[in-house]
């Protein structure tokens, strides 16, 4: 079975996009509204069947973890109600899609993040999603702020109540930001992939794994710019007395596929062990377009892991094993 | 000629440190002092021969194109006022050290940066550095806010005036940036990196380049994440239609080599073209330990790009050519 670990609902139909707007355009006035019961099963099927179910088929993928779209989490805009109106309504087309495709998708949620709001506010969201849904997982966002950066680091205890609950749930989140408002940062080209670092970071240099030894996360995007910089990271660790980083990251934190270029795939399990690598894509998403050098799509990531000829103990860990490890909840 | 493109003063004598730390306790009575001046030629010579050129004699590196400690900038801290007598201090000394030793080190300069000041501020320094004291480049903060980011990209013209000066002074600047104040970034782990993907995207996304065709920019740390997720951004550009990566960068954009461990300088050179590569090291700098892998240091990356099998053309051209070419009032 090959499962992608990472997909996001990016072909929503404009219902939600319009919800939003309105949502925005007069926050004073909230309502939750039910836009995500009037989108019908048709328009579900018809937004995905013609992407991610086409492109699974072409690609060769069975199952793909399925979350909210990363950009339209957009946790800086709106406000505490707004965004719990917001995750509720995304995370119920996921469930919806899941219940329709079963075979094709599993469910895995957004949160109701806002800056300066104690993340502890997004428990009852988790646990509705995995005690009412059978979500097996979160998208957590590391910087609500869009771009700045002022809320509190993943190891500081502003963020225990989640990771409490992720350890009494038994699910991991992947770390994953969303649109930016800060001019500096392009979205998909640098907020992302810096955010990625900056959790990879965090965890290194903190204690927060040791003090919820049972957590995982998925740093996506092959995660950012470490393993191209893993000698870096190795020698801080040694030269910080650090957890060295292999000990670090061992069952706890795990990288995507998502590289869109073979040297970047071979980089990646060059230098990560394959204990902690998951098969991803990220399609349909920041990439669309078809490399020249290669006729593909460049987040076409299967053909640059087939590329590695891998033996089939170890295509099965990155396609299926490893993701079944970090997703106990995951039965398909 | 082997040309490190990429060394800092980061063993500067104790009296530096004392000087900011009494700048920054009393910013109401500034005066600027002549540290730099009553720091003596032999403690130059002290805190250099044991350290970079002892090291430059047994990596084999004959020059380094020298700087002040990148940390020690910290243009978030201090004044407007101050921070022009930091750099002048610094300035100074770097340009001391390339007095003693001018078969040894190339002076480039500081700039007294401040957040939220136009860095127009900075030319008087840059036109003394120049045609004063004969410095052949600048590093150029792109973040003085110290990790918030709030001051305007590069592609803004709030940064032309400095632009408008490195043409016609035609010198290039490295886009490094110093400590970060903001805990959510490690600032030689997170800070350094994520900032030379920000440079990249800046230049990437903008016509920057195109307004000043005869700017050069060097972003250190092996570019940051770019070369590892080079499908990613050849894809963007792609789907976005900007000016496609390699014909971007050409003549303006240049990554160096501080990238440390052999798999990271693969992936580098197989991506990059080498036109666009420096050899650089930034030793003595974030990482000082050996790698127990290698059992040499970590920074030592002439080991790694002297491990490419490079022909004598293409070895030249890394370790020089491109380092006169970027660096044209380079006379060494």
């Amino acid at each position: 079975m090959i499962i992608d670990c990472h997909g996001h609902y990016t072909t929503v139909p404009d219902e939600m996009n319009d919800y939003r707007n309105a949502q925005l355009a007069d926050l004073a006035n909230l309502s939750r509204g039910d836009v995500s019961e009037k989108i019908t099963d048709d328009q579900l099927r018809e937004s995905l069947e013609g992407a991610q179910i086409r492109l699974q088929r072409e690609r060769g993928t069975d199952m793909t973890i399925f979350s909210p779209r990363a950009s339209a989490m957009a946790h800086h805009l709106g406000s505490e109600k707004a965004n719990i109106y917001w995750a509720e309504h995304w995370n119920n087309l996921i469930y919806r899609i899941c219940q329709l495709y079963p075979e094709r998708f599993a469910p895995v949620g957004m949160l109701p993040q806002f800056p300066g709001v104690n993340p502890k506010n997004c428990i009852p969201e988790i646990e509705r999603m995995v005690n009412e849904l059978g979500f097996i997982g979160i998208n957590l966002n590391p910087d609500p702020t869009g771009g700045f950066w002022t809320d509190p680091p993943l190891f500081d205890e502003w963020w225990y109540p989640v990771y409490e609950k992720m350890a009494e749930l038994d699910i991991p989140a992947m770390v994953h930001v969303s649109q930016t408002k800060n001019p500096a940062f392009h979205f998909t080209g640098t907020h992302y992939l810096n955010a990625d670092l900056t959790a990879f970071m965090q965890f290194l240099t903190s204690d927060v794994l040791d003090k919820f030894p049972t957590l995982r996360f998925i740093i996506p995007h092959g995660g950012g710019a470490a393993p191209y910089h893993w000698g870096r990271y190795r020698g801080l660790a040694q030269d910080n007395k650090w957890t060295p980083v292999q000990e670090r990251i061992k069952d706890q934190v795990f990288f995507d596929t998502c590289v869109y270029h073979q040297p970047g795939i071979d980089l990646l399990f060059k230098v990560v062990p394959m204990d902690n690598i998951l098969f991803g894509s990220e399609m349909v998403g920041a990439v669309r377009g078809i490399d020249p050098e290669t006729g593909f799509n460049y987040d076409d990531t299967k053909r640059y892991v087939d590329a590695l000829g891998l033996n089939d103990a170890q295509r099965t860990q990155v396609y299926e094993g490893n993701v079944r490890k970090v997703f106990p909840r995951f039965k398909g």
